[in-house]
Parts: C-alpha cells; sequence; structure tokens
C-alpha cells in the first residue's frame, strides 16, 4: 500500500472543509447531515471523519479558519475592515450565519464553549493588539478601556452578522461602519 | 353549555403565551416540542391551539409582544434604554437569544419573513419617530440620515443579544452603551 503523503493529506482536508463550509452555509448546522456532507464534499463519510473526529470538529475547523483570516486582517486594517469585507460579499460569508444557530448550544454545552472559545480568543487577541497600536499612534480615542472598545467593536461584527443572515440587506451598512470608525477615533 | 367570556379567553392566552415563553427560552425553538408546550403551560395541546394556529403563530405572538414592548420604551426613551433594560436582566430575556435561531427561516422561508417582518416593522417606526424627535430637539447629531442610525441601533441590539446568547457576558457593556449614546450625541 503506498505511503499516503502530506500534500494528498492537506489537499484532501481542504477538499472536506470547503465542501463542508458551503453545506452549512445552504442547509444549516442541524440540516447539513452526514448525507448532504457526502454530496458536498464527493467523499464517503468514512473519508471525511478520517480526517475529522465529527461534525463539530469540522464546523470547529471552520470556525478556526475564519477567526485566522479575521484575525490576519485586523491586525493588519483592524476589524472594521472585517466587516467591510463581509459587506462587500455577504454571499461568500453567509456561512457566517451559521454559528446563530450554535448560539444555545455555546451557551448550554461546557465542553463544546471551550472548544469554540479557544478559536475566538485568537480574534480576541488581534483586536485588542489593533486597538492598542492605533491608541499608541494616537489614531484612536485613549478615553475609553480597550476591554470596551473591544466589546464595542465584537458586537457591532456580531449585529452585522446577524442583520445579514436574517435578510435585512446591506442598505445603509457602509454608512453604518464610517460612524462606527468615526466614534473610534480621536476627536 | 357555557359562554366563555373575553376575560377568560384573554387570561387562558396569558397563560398560554407566559408558559411558552419560558418554554422558548429553555429549549430553544425546535426544542420547544408540543410535549413541552403542554407541561410549560399546564394545558393539552387542544386548548393550546385553539387559541393559536400553530408553534410559529405562538412564536411570532411573543416577537409581536416584545416589539410592542420595545416599541413604547423607544418612543419614552430610545433603543439605548431597551438594550440597557435587556442588559440589567438578561435572564428575563434569555428568551430572546432564540430568534437567532430561526434566522435562516427568516431568511429563506418567504411566507414566515412576512409574518416576521410585519411584526418587527412597529419596532422600525418606532426608532425612526424616536430619531427624528431627538435630532429635532437638538439632542442627537443631525449629520447622518435617520437611516444609517436607525440601521446602527438596530445592529448594536441584535449584536448585543447575540453577545448575551453566546454567553460572552455582561461586562463592559453598560461602557459601550454609554460610548454608543455619546456617538448620537450633538458635538
Amino acid at each position: 500500500m503506498p505511503r499516503v503523503s502530506q500534500d494528498h493529506m492537506d489537499a484532501r482536508r481542504y477538499q472536506i472543509l470547503t465542501g463542508t463550509r458551503d453545506c452549512f452555509a445552504e442547509y444549516g448546522f442541524e440540516g447539513a447531515t452526514v448525507r448532504r456532507l457526502e454530496e458536498a464534499t464527493g467523499l464517503s463519510r468514512g473519508a471525511i471523519f478520517h480526517h475529522f473526529d465529527d461534525k463539530d470538529a469540522l464546523f470547529l475547523a471552520l470556525a478556526h479558519e475564519d477567526a485566522a483570516a479575521m484575525a490576519q486582517t485586523v491586525s493588519e486594517q483592524g476589524l472594521v475592515q472585517v466587516m467591510r469585507e463581509i459587506l462587500a460579499d455577504p454571499q461568500e460569508f453567509s456561512w457566517l450565519g451559521t454559528r446563530l444557530e450554535i448560539a444555545r448550544r455555546i451557551r448550554t454545552d461546557p465542553a463544546f464553549r471551550e472548544r469554540w472559545t479557544d478559536r475566538q480568543t485568537e480574534l480576541d487577541e488581534a483586536v485588542i493588539a489593533r486597538v492598542r497600536e492605533q491608541q499608541e499612534s494616537g489614531r484612536m480615542r485613549t478615553d475609553i478601556p480597550e476591554d470596551v472598545l473591544r466589546v464595542y467593536l465584537n458586537i457591532v461584527l456580531d449585529g452585522l452578522i446577524t442583520h445579514l443572515a436574517t435578510g435585512r440587506g446591506t442598505e445603509h451598512v457602509n454608512a453604518m461602519l464610517d460612524l462606527v470608525e468615526a466614534s473610534l477615533r480621536t476627536a
């Protein structure tokens, strides 16, 4: 039997995550059944769950990918830029709405919550680092504690995801983000 | 057979809505099965569905109650005050998280969405009326269009609900609301 190369493993993993993301976006967390995951990835359940323990692990891997990509954008351009990118291509980010469906589970299932929180910490840390850097460079107001600014930015992001996920559309949202940016700026 | 009085009908309706609200808060929209609705209200399914067509109708009646109560607070004290009240008693408002679970349905089920939107219009109108009144009295900035301010306030409310529903806690949130209020105030 040939040895499976790391490249092949990575490619397979990528194939699974991409298909899974589309499947969650279309059917939601509950609706993304194993059969649908098979169809969306073009792989058997055996192949899928060789790479990921279960559906939770798949979901959390996607959340981790997102958090890492967002953290990268945050460190270069801030969380408002993340929101502008979501707004520029809501379809691409439509799977984000899936996290609303698991809000109850995050709150009530301690093991799942811990795994979820691990993945969000990276983003929180990037937001705090960016806030500090902007405050030190004199671009962001310093009269508000950094934790308050972090909570503010996170709440606006959560609100934007909910707004788009409930089909309220993108109208006025860029102007709203201008207002958010202005409220953070040094007077 | 005795004629059922309007008072009796109203009391029964109140009993159903109160029990249903607790049941949705505890088990979520999907988890609030007919059996659990019976337990939570102390009534048979026959009695419950004599007053409401189905579970959707129950859910939308609760959303309507909320929207009406929020609209009342908005017209007197503004949407930020609604958020402060949610924050002061998150348990009382924990059923609000249920609406996150139905985000996909709102987006993808046109009939349900229409019924949902009807109930939100009242709140939107109250927010716009309050914004206008505050702008005219010189307390709220007038350099930002009222629709942008409405979207801003709605997104912060949605974000707050998501924040609490995912168990992120109330820390720093009142200070965040101070920041939101300051960002709306005339300079």
